[in-house]
């Protein structure tokens, strides 16, 4: 089992075969075995195979070839809709039009979303999480009509692999772990734990490449900037409030 | 493996003894190999063991049973403070204090505590998530000393089990998955995914115990009551600013 978890590869590039139903149903059960707050399963799992909607979905993504691949693509969203429908019908009074209502279904979502990958890889498919998915949470919607209390928060390709790439490098482990309690990094705890990233040939090739003088910049300047950092936080949390899930105040 | 996944249980007795040193170090390290945005690994893990620092994280939690007998207490948190501190020293500009950038940095966190828990059990222990850490984030930030830019999203108790609960209920599969896009559901789905979980001896012992019409009224009377979410998303939305987390406007 452990043996899944040192062995995770994203796969971005898929063969042309189906997923069996049987085992999709697997590993969409298994995602429902995860860890949930008070066991209210406060999330839903979109599964899309048509090729239209797939279609959509990709140009959401900004065109990532591996949506168009994979047979599958999965959508797990923070849901209090159902839940709160539940209570409605049950003579109670829902009260999970909020921010903490959201981070608890997202957190839901995000642990049944890992459960389902897992089981997929120990099933022979490989996946990519897709991070678009928060950026454009606002196309998600709309292609896949999520109703009000639904919002998507991650994205999942899943098909059988057709490459087998090498693993990706980490950060040493004592470089995102700390005991007791958060220890500060010194500025040469920074250079050592980022040491073999940064000396990785990979790296220089991209640094080269890109024009850039540290593999930071290439961060910064292009991949994860200010700039869309920003507009992609307002534009979230507009729609958190359009999905009624920012109604915060007494 | 998949094994794992399907025979998950929450455990919350722990027997005295601790975690061996080797076992923590391979779960830990199966954490970080889940995938995460941009292999930014925008997350820490804080491990503490000490009794006196638990004694203050069991206050945190409201006082549960668990965090006192468990011998390790992990806490997950959205971290960009490293990635930022490297980024200045590679002569780069972080642009990471905005909302989407802790929501990445949460992903990645809830991805890699998953992995934690599922490399746990496949090694003999059990472990269990505890829904207080957002509710109280910034009394864990206290506690912890977390820097700006870190918030934590996972709390987990550890250790090996003294207890073999039985597995708990949930929605049918059905229940929680749609298919090709968010199907809304009719007033009898919703009567037809709760009728097994309403149909339990337990359920009908828990609603005469509380003396309640429906185990709706439990959660929205009770357990999630709408004046603790919007109480508790107002603190988690200041603790967010006051972590450097919202400056989201250009």
């Amino acid at each position: 089992m452990i043996d899944t978890l040192f062995n995770h590869r994203s796969i971005r590039k898929f063969k042309t075969c189906e997923i069996e139903n049987t085992k999709l149903d697997t590993l969409l059960e298994a995602a429902t075995r995860a860890s949930n707050t008070g066991n209210m399963q406060a999330y839903s799992i979109v599964v899309t195979r048509d090729a239209a909607i797939r279609k959509q979905l990709w140009e959401a993504h900004f065109k990532q070839d591996m949506v168009l691949s994979a047979p599958v693509h999965l959508t797990f969203c923070s849901d209090f809709n159902r839940f709160s429908q539940w209570c409605t019908q049950r003579n109670a009074d829902p009260g999970y039009d909020n921010y903490l209502s959201f981070l608890t279904g997202a957190t839901d979502a995000l642990l049944a979303a890992q459960n389902a990958v897992i089981a997929a890889e120990s099933l022979g498919l490989g996946a990519c999480y897709l991070g678009t998915v928060t950026w454009m949470a606002d196309h998600f919607i709309r292609i896949l009509e999520l109703p009000k209390l639904v919002v998507p928060v991650a994205a999942i390709v899943m098909g059988y692999p057709d490459e087998t790439p090498a693993l990706t490098d980490r950060l040493p482990v004592e470089g995102v772990v700390h005991y007791e309690k958060y220890q500060k990094y010194s500025p040469s705890a920074i250079d050592s734990i980022h040491a073999e990233k940064e000396a990785l040939e990979s790296t220089l090739e991209l640094i080269k490449i890109n024009g850039k003088e540290t593999l930071a910049q290439i961060f910064t300047d292009n991949r994860y900037t200010r700039a869309d950092n920003r507009s992609f936080s307002r534009t979230f949390l507009k729609t958190l409030a359009q999905q009624d899930f920012m109604s915060n105040e007494d």
